[in-house]
């Protein structure tokens, strides 16, 4: 067993998560924060530079896991490892983000798709791309060339 | 306080941390497996279709954490939340690798700078790009102009 902490808290303008875009084609781009606590802010030294961010979070009001699922933006179930399902073993979330400023400890950006009051676990710096040419998208892909066919 | 566990551990050629390529123009090229337990292989269905992932995992033979450090890609000091230092707050590693094939509950994959044995703690899709001509790289884009200027 491993533990973690919050490093900080998300605000975000989700209070509930009925209001977080999902499925095919939904678009992120509300604006947020990350407030850092205190005691964590001489770690955000130089992070102005960088122009998009990884935050991990925890999904802290997920309910248990489930390994089989049907996510929103397809009418399949598909394992929980093959999609970004809320209901995982350690229910750990990934957001990338664009960096819009920074006030002392806390980080406005662009792209949040957690609750408000989400406890953030890690902030890294969003280095590099896998080229489009070389990027497979699995059941995804299908699923997008399903509904552009609308089947 | 959050806690975690394994859902499985990573094979790699690297028993120790000194033989992890590091530094500017460092390659991850190395070859390894993520044997996933079991009792998540279901988990994994349909994970084929996807070229890459993302694997989330403990640094679990980290010594604490620090808030400024110094990367092995520069000779200046950063924050922890702006470098991939295994020594965070929270010591969960990312790492990218491609898929190159699956046998049951193994994934077969390349990418891997992980230790040989490290606790495995989520798999997600590798979903999307960031444009290049949108992304900043910060201090490390200026290490790496300094060392092609070989100063």
């Amino acid at each position: 067993m491993f533990t973690s902490k919050p490093i900080g808290f998300v605000s975000s303008p989700y209070k509930q998560t009925s209001e977080i875009p999902k499925g095919l084609g939904a678009k992120h781009n509300a604006e947020g924060a990350l407030k850092i606590l205190a005691e964590f802010e001489l770690g955000l030294t130089d992070i102005e530079g960088f122009s998009h961010l990884i935050v991990l979070w925890e999904f802290d009001r997920a309910d248990g896991f489930q390994l089989l699922g049907t996510p929103p933006s397809d009418n399949r179930q598909h394992g929980v490892f093959a999609t970004r399902s809320p209901r995982r073993p350690n229910p750990i979330g990934l957001t990338i983000v664009e960096l819009l400023g920074r006030e002392g400890a806390v980080l406005r950006v662009r792209g949040v798709d957690m609750l408000d009051e989400t406890p953030i676990l890690d902030i890294k710096p969003y280095l590099s791309n896998i080229p489009a040419e070389n990027l497979r998208r699995g059941w995804l892909g299908e699923a997008e060339a399903r509904g552009r066919q609308g089947t």
